[in-house]
């Protein structure tokens, strides 16, 4: 019901083609990037949904309008986020009703949404407020479950349009608990289109490209493409088959042909999101635990691997050993060490991996030491980094020469120290 | 010269108008997060161009030459970021140029660098990696300074295109590098456009534009506009005047005029990025200095605080008691505390700051404890959070009920610590 019209174009028969627009003149003037339509986009091709076409527009009518018009136009879903608040910036409903000649009308669920919201905290109601009760007429209307704005979904001349809150914890809810349903509802019937990502690191994209180049140029059906995020590269295995078991067997007969030449940098088979994930992940499965001590990182490393579900199982914790003096206070690195060798040497990651697994009582020890930036430290360029590995009684050390900004050395020394972690005690 | 053709519009003469279009099937499925289109819009508005609309497209030379033909028919700049690479997807400058009639021709140097990098790894040249050397006939061209893939700045017909890389280290250093200066030799002449950021903790977004409400709809020069970003809400002041002074007049008057209403929650007048920087910049100032010792945060705090320029003279360094044991073992809290109260409580996080900071020896110490989720923990709600802060012989604790999921309840978590840090010692 919500997607009545179908693309014909060949190749593509049955698939719907979509077009995303997020609104706000803070994404336009770069104050804020635009995650919303990233999210999205992932979204539809879980549901077999092409996206051609990302845009940022700001808080203007008449380029709002016209963007909107030509997405209309060429497209069989637009998908809007932002400009659904209360301020007179706001004017997603407003612009898009008037593009397609229909009505604003009030919701009541939402106007007393608004009425409670506004009497629990003791606030007053400007006339703006009741805007994010509105919806245009005719569409479903879409609860917001984590802010006031109510979205919409409609179909117009034969195209879909959905209308989303900007601020991203509303449009995910939004679109999860109101969307996807219609979708799941919609799309059963069709064919599917799954994904596998193989993630490696250690190995550059164009040396990884160039070592599978024929099976990427042969592949029709999956297509194999290659991208790089957060310093570990993927490769995305797109399948297109009638049913899930047809697709899975696509995926595994391409993944395996890659993984006989380039396996040795492959981490993930599609099973985690991250290094931090695989590395929780089969800590968890040996049932050892981590620590770690920090200096250039200052907490990153754990930070990171927190974020990974089921953490607390393997992450003890551990020092941020961020000043020179912190070494030997918290950690109580000899005074000799630090004299003779520096904070930035091999002998310092050695002790620090060492006594943070001591004092932690934890099984892996994990030191890391180096040059941030901007400036070198004790006569060691920036980028210079030393990772110590504690397990069982033996210490490794890695040096590095990293290459980057501070930010990115920083990230960079912590995604080394999760690999080491795999290729030396794990795998 | 780079520049022949400005604007006629009302309102915006001689404002320069521009497009962005980032090229990359990884962008445009989600799999990456487009971050260049913000940088090069706020580049953009450094340098008084207006940029009207960002794009994303796919490696799809059809969908890509119709973004870009309607962007240089409307815009006085067309920027287009990535598709520069050596893989047969690369093919923005073959678009560009077959678009514009324009030959492809190879540049020397960017070929030299090409067989000396590939020598010096001992790699094997193959065909498609001379593509990086190519540039479009009669471009002036752009050095990579990160990589080998040259860029492209031309006039057709009155618009600039500027062509630039897809890795945002390449495409930053190319653009600061050989863009921004012909730029400035570009620009001199014009008015300008300058910003003012104010930026705020601890009120809401929609509750601080009510507030203000008569200075946003009374304004015209500058403009006033709110946004919200990791949890800190802004206020971006706009003015257009004949020169910096006259421009840096009007935004004062302007942030006066606001700060006279919400003050009290503003704690940065366009000097600090975010919470962290002025934290740093304070406590540099006050000559103090920080540790913490973190358990649902796990290092987030100090790393946070490690980001921020000048970091490492005010960062001590502390501890991640992730797991209920290193509290005991590493900071020395009694058992009774964590038996009669728990982990997550007033008195563990009293305990915390003041064990840190005695640890340490440091001037400030910050105990961060509890419930980032999914679980609830000792019966306590996902989001119940205390935070110690310890100064002088004082401690005292502040406890929080945060929303949202595991990231944003530790990454909130870490902004109130910071506001905490400035409220009661710095402020």
């Amino acid at each position: 019901m919500y997607f009545s019209r179908m693309t014909s174009i060949k190749l593509e028969a049955e698939m719907v083609q979509a077009e995303l627009i997020a609104v706000g003149t803070e994404l336009l003037m770069g104050q804020v990037v635009n995650t919303n339509t990233s999210y999205l986009a992932r979204k539809c091709q879980e549901n077999n949904i092409n996206v051609y076409y990302h845009h940022i527009v700001g808080d203007n009518p008449e380029r709002l309008a016209a963007t909107f018009k030509q997405a209309l136009k060429r497209s069989d879903l637009v998908i809007l986020t932002g400009g659904l608040g209360p301020t007179e910036d706001d004017l997603t409903k407003q612009v898009v009703a008037k593009c397609l000649g229909r009505e604003l009308r009030v919701d009541k669920e939402a106007s007393e949404n608004i009425r409670r919201f506004h009497q629990k905290l003791n606030r007053e109601i400007t006339q703006n407020n009741w805007r994010q009760a509105e919806y245009i007429d005719g569409s479903r209307i879409l609860k917001n479950h984590n802010g006031l704005a109510v979205g919409d979904y409609f179909v117009d001349n034969g195209s879909s349009v959905i209308l989303l809150p900007g601020p991203p914890s509303e449009m995910k809810m939004m679109f999860e608990r109101e969307v996807l349903p219609i979708w799941q509802d919609t799309f059963k019937s069709n064919g599917v289109m799954r994904n596998k990502i193989l993630r490696f690191y250690g190995i550059g994209e164009s040396k990884l490209t160039t070592e599978i180049q024929d099976i990427i140029e042969s592949q029709v059906n999956p297509t194999v493409a290659s991208y790089v995020n957060d310093y570990e590269v993927s490769l995305r295995l797109t399948a297109n088959a009638s049913d899930d078991t047809s697709a899975a067997v696509l995926l595994r007969d391409t993944g395996k042909k890659i993984k006989e030449r380039v396996g040795e940098y492959c981490f993930s088979d599609d099973q985690f999101e991250s290094l931090e994930y695989a590395v929780v992940y089969y800590l968890t499965e040996k049932g050892l635990t981590i620590s770690a001590a920090e200096s250039l990182t200052a907490g990153l490393f754990q930070a990171m691997v927190a974020d990974a579900p089921g953490a607390s199982k393997v992450l003890t914790g551990g020092m941020v050993t961020y000043q020179t003096i912190e070494k030997e206070r918290l950690l109580g690195i000899p005074e000799e060490i630090v004299d003779t060798f520096g904070v930035v040497s091999s002998e310092c990651a050695a002790e620090m991996a060492k006594r943070v697994k001591e004092k932690t009582g934890s099984d892996i020890g994990v030191g890391l030491t180096g040059v941030a930036g901007p400036e070198t430290q004790e006569g060691k360029e920036v980028g210079t980094v030393f990772i110590g590995l504690a397990y069982d009684d033996s210490v490794r050390v890695k040096e590095l020469h990293l290459s980057g900004v501070r930010v990115a050395v920083r990230k960079k020394a912590v995604k080394e120290a999760l690999n080491l972690v795999i290729k030396n005690i794990i795998a």
